[in-house]
């Protein structure tokens, strides 16, 4: 699965889906954030082999984006409940599926994201926290941060020379 | 892989990780998102072999992703220039950077994104692109799309009981 590389890629990018894993425990995190908990829940609505959703299920609870309760002691059942880590994935999600909606459903979309209260479908968009500004490839950069490495900034010195080629091309 | 049964997963995130590929691919995407566009730029940037390099992205080509174009007749080189579907792309790139700073970074970040005209590092949050209400796990709910199918129905009903049940628990 080549999901070790991903550690050595320098930057949170690699490192965030290292501990994702896979699409299908990306499906399984997009499960937990409407709500499901339960094994059979899972397997029922992934339509997921109970051997893979297991596998899954145990290095999503490795790696801290799940937290294994047990609800029944006889028979002993778990239920899995996304951690505060796991929880901060949501963006991602919601990205997926605006991204997914937008040019995957030339017929339209079978699923929205709704306000709940409400049920007003919503266009999930990137801003900024502080300052509310939409941010978009091109008023974005990549900057050094306080680990970078000096691979770090051998990577961020190909793509200013990039953007700057880019620039003179157009110019 | 399991590509293929992604897009049977009734709903647009299946759909988006079908077109998107493989954690490989969201790599080279993450790449051309902040300017690399050219074969060896991608191979020296992501350490990647360059026969798994080229079937990514004649993958990603096939799906819309990037479009190849030419650059030089004499030898003939290409390059691999995001679509505008490609740029979509970026708010999954930033929602999964940010995911990584705040959770796999315990000592500092090796990159931040940042403001390009400043470099004022910026806080990627998701909020409705109508009213700027921060989306969050809490605040929102899937509902059927123009497209829902008895499958879909079906799922949404799961989790409305799934929620039901969570709230009885607590209450």
């Amino acid at each position: 699965m080549g999901r070790k590389r991903f550690g050595n890629i320098n930057c949170g990018i690699g490192q965030a889906l290292e501990v994702v894993g896979d699409w299908w425990s990306l499906m399984i995190v997009r499960d937990a954030v409407f709500g499901v908990r339960r094994f059979g829940d899972f397997e029922k609505s992934l339509g997921i082999a109970p051997n893979i959703l297991s596998r899954r299920l145990a290095h999503l609870t490795e790696t801290g984006l799940f937290e294994r309760r047990r609800y029944s002691t006889r028979p002993p059942r778990h239920e899995y409940v996304l951690t505060a880590k796991g929880r901060d994935l949501f963006p991602v999600i919601a990205a997926i599926l605006a991204f997914g909606n937008r040019h995957m459903a030339p017929q339209g979309e079978t699923v929205l994201l709704a306000e709940r209260a409400t049920e007003r479908p919503v266009a999930p968009i990137m801003v900024d926290a502080q300052s509310l500004m939409p941010l978009t490839l091109q008023n974005v950069a990549l900057i050094a941060g306080p680990r970078a490495t000096a691979r770090t900034f051998e990577r961020l010195a190909m793509l200013r020379r990039l953007r700057a080629d880019a620039s003179a091309t157009k110019g």
